[in-house]
């Protein structure tokens, strides 16, 4: 039996997407069970219309819903404790469930989470790992804007934890993993970078396929099934992405309105601009998972609609059921066991020799 | 009378491209001259095509044609003194030209430039600034590559570097600016970033129109004019919006492919889907242009057909015009004199008491 813990006050729509995706999600999982944190006034009525979750879920009243703007430092202090987020969370560090899903303010979710959890053995500092759209498939995208900066050996521990996501999401024994970096020739890339290089290369861990450097257009081309990179340049990647596909939606919108014979062109096309749009919104690949922490956190898009939702939870409930905390932690701790200092390399730092 | 040297050899295409896009420019600017630099056997016949540019322009031979794959230490050794490349930079430093126009390889390029002309007074690093298309029409975003990290005062001067140039290529006299940062709320970007928009907050220079900090999908909104980074994450972003477009191209083109409907709308639409492609094509938005140094560089795309070249020309004819250099350098020394140390806040940097 697997149990997930429900934060059904987050997200744009509430307990009206959450609940119904449950339902989804209980048909297709049999051995699911959840406990479920919220208002009474707004989850009651939901779950009435579902009679089918009585027996698999638990449902606990909580008094405070964390609002989509408020700060982390506001959430933890009036949330902390009496919110559905808070006590979804503190289900998973009692024990009372295995992974934790919510839709609500990314910022408050990774506050508590950090809080209440805290940060699994030998590392420092979390992530959030974004599922990428590509054109082959899907990829594992970390940080998204968890950490600001970070180390070599953080880079490294955050390639362990997005390996061990993607073994689960992709199916595959040793996923390969690149390290963002930037190709202007001149310049080689910050010094952690190349260290985390160093590092990955010299270990040569059984459970990933280290592929070297990767720049930002081999995330939308595929090249590694998981990209590496501290929290700023991964949360500009992401959004500068989003960006990008809007603007093109804009475009094409523009485009397919302006002669006569587009419209016409539209309207034969309608069916294939309609897949179009779903694979160019970027906001539709739905969980954001936040890796590092003792627990498992899925953060679920705050638009997103009760499929996103319900699949949001099933990729929750596929990490457990794949026990994706205790391999990673067993990576994590070979890792540091060898290289106990995070030091492996005794070359010298070589600088490009170009600058003045 | 504005002069402008041409490196001939750079680019996919060298002379085949360069030489009638100078023709064009000629045509449509009366007071520009050439200097071109260039291997005899390669450039006189395309020369002896367009007989108009016999009186605006001057041929220099030059033995050594870079090559797009050469390292930048490896151009620097076997090109200096003697590439079309270097000779095209040199003309800059010593006076027989502007501005200076390659669309050589970036690395070769900005090495040559840096070695030769020098950063200009009061700046540190030298910045490469896209032209980035967005929703409205286009902004300037830089660093994208030049170099790696950044403090405060690197970004300040970034900032007024960007704005220089937007304030020629959109014909705006002050400019709307804004620092990337990122959106997560538990983390509120990194210190440098902060500083820089109090610094910038603080100056309240008459140049410039600070807005505050933006994120990555503002680039494509269109949110400001001059988007300023350090070259890591604006090598990255940059790098992203290309892929995501390149994916995005792909999608459609599949979807236009998949069912006879889809293809019979692709028929009537089909001058919409040229305009778009158009649109989408990053690559096409010409002129990385090199700024804070003494003296103009502008970078054509590699792949870039005459038009594109043509356009990068006109840019730095137009940069010459409007007196970039001189006007950057009087904002730059006039922020310099106000705050010697780039030290303008006595605010303690408050942290964001949320790690932990």
């Amino acid at each position: 039996m697997i149990r997930i813990s429900i934060d059904a006050m987050g997200g744009d729509h509430g307990a009206g997407v959450v609940i119904p995706a449950l339902a989804t999600v209980a048909s297709r999982r049999p051995d699911i069970r959840f406990v479920i944190f919220g208002r009474e006034d707004a989850v009651r009525p939901e779950l009435a219309k579902f009679p089918e979750l009585a027996d698999v879920s638990e449902f606990v009243h909580c008094d405070v819903a964390i609002q989509m703007d408020d700060k982390p430092s506001q959430a933890l202090r009036h949330g902390r404790g009496t919110s559905s987020m808070w006590n979804a969370i503190d289900a998973v560090k009692n024990g009372q469930a295995d992974a934790c899903i919510s839709a609500g303010n990314t910022g408050a979710l990774m506050a508590m989470a950090k809080f209440c959890l805290r940060t699994m053995a030998n590392v420092d500092r979390p992530a959030i790992a974004a599922i990428w759209p590509n054109v082959r498939s899907e990829s594992v995208v970390l940080d998204v804007g968890a950490t600001i900066g970070g180390d070599a050996q953080q880079l490294v521990d955050f390639a362990i934890l997005g390996t061990g996501m993607a073994r689960v999401l992709f199916g595959v024994e040793r996923p390969t993993v690149g390290l963002l970096n930037v190709g202007v020739e001149e310049v080689k890339g910050q010094e952690e970078v190349k260290e985390a290089g160093r590092m990955l290369r010299e270990a040569d861990l059984a459970s990933l396929d280290y592929r070297g450097f990767v720049e930002g257009d081999d995330i939308g081309k595929g090249t590694v099934d998981v990209v590496v990179t501290e929290g700023f340049s991964g949360n500009i990647a992401l959004k500068t992405a989003e960006g990008t596909a809007r603007q093109i939606a804009g475009y094409l919108k523009a485009a397919m309105n302006r002669t006569l014979m587009a419209r016409i062109g539209y309207i034969f096309a309608r069916g294939a601009f309609n897949q179009l749009r779903e694979k160019m919104d970027v906001s539709r690949s739905n969980g954001g998972v936040f890796l590092g922490l003792n627990g498992i956190v899925v953060k679920s898009h705050g638009g997103a609609d009760s499929g996103g939702f319900a699949a949001a939870v099933e990729l929750g409930y596929d990490m457990v059921r794949n026990k994706l905390l205790e391999r990673v932690q067993a990576d994590i701790d070979l890792f540091h066991s060898r290289n106990p200092q995070g030091q492996t390399s005794e070359e010298p730092v070589v600088g490009t020799g170009e600058e003045g």
